[in-house]
């Protein structure tokens, strides 16, 4: 862990919240001790709720290293990242996350990361989103078809 | 809820995993009984990690609607969104949510959605990604700033 890195997401974090572009969160993604990749959050810049910017750091590592497989990177992230991000961290295969605020500090300034964890661990009763099953067996088919295609990149 | 939708996410996804873009997930947005966007999975396609189908309707409609707020839309997708989705539907603030295949499914072709719901309920002892908090003063440092910040333009 090296304190340059974050210094790096912070930087670009401040940068990101004084011109409005977002929260103040910034990331930055490191293979060999390089930066292959920044970002800071641009949900409001760029009209993204999935703008965040652990998914965008995500996204520009992965178009540089032309892979979906970041599992030789490290994340540093100035907070704790929310469900969307830490799952987005699971699939690209990152093994390894720094982190600065926690998602206490988030909730603290009005950031709704906790609340979303706690409704993937059903630790409350308060609900945004409805969710319905529905048409499970027209859904499988597709599922059926990936199992027996010759052809298919697991990922 | 209605059937044409899905049958319009499941389309989308089988033109995907035949055209080897991605897994067999499609997902549609729809607002007042209209297709604002569609997507399907496109990991394979972008070497983009985070390209899921629901990430990618989001962004579409996002875009389209010149807003990150989606709250009077609902989304259709052919498969339990994955804690980055779910995540995701939820800072789009959408209420509603309609799959068809279930988490449990996806796990049954080979997907790592449940194991990564297991890891955020930390109902398993399995570890991805180690997670380490460093540097939080510095961090806070930016949320003292966005907490004062008088042209903030909270989400």
């Amino acid at each position: 862990m090296k304190k340059k890195f974050m210094d790096i997401a912070a930087k670009g974090a401040l940068k990101g919240l004084r011109k409005n572009h977002g929260g103040p969160f910034g990331a930055v993604i490191i293979q060999n001790n390089n930066v292959i990749s920044k970002a800071h959050n641009e949900v409001i810049k760029n009209n993204d709720p999935t703008a965040h910017a652990e998914i965008l750091a995500i996204r520009k590592a992965s178009k540089k290293l032309k892979r979906f497989d970041l599992s030789d990177c490290e994340i540093y992230s100035t907070c704790e990242p929310c469900p969307m991000c830490f799952a987005a961290i699971h699939w690209a295969k990152i093994r390894s996350l720094y982190y600065g605020c926690s998602k206490e500090d988030a909730a603290n300034i009005g950031f709704d990361d906790k609340f979303i964890y706690e409704v993937i661990k059903e630790t409350t009763n308060k609900k945004q989103v409805t969710k319905v099953q529905t048409h499970r067996e027209e859904c499988l088919k597709l599922f059926e078809e990936w199992e027996n295609k010759k052809d298919k990149i697991q990922y």
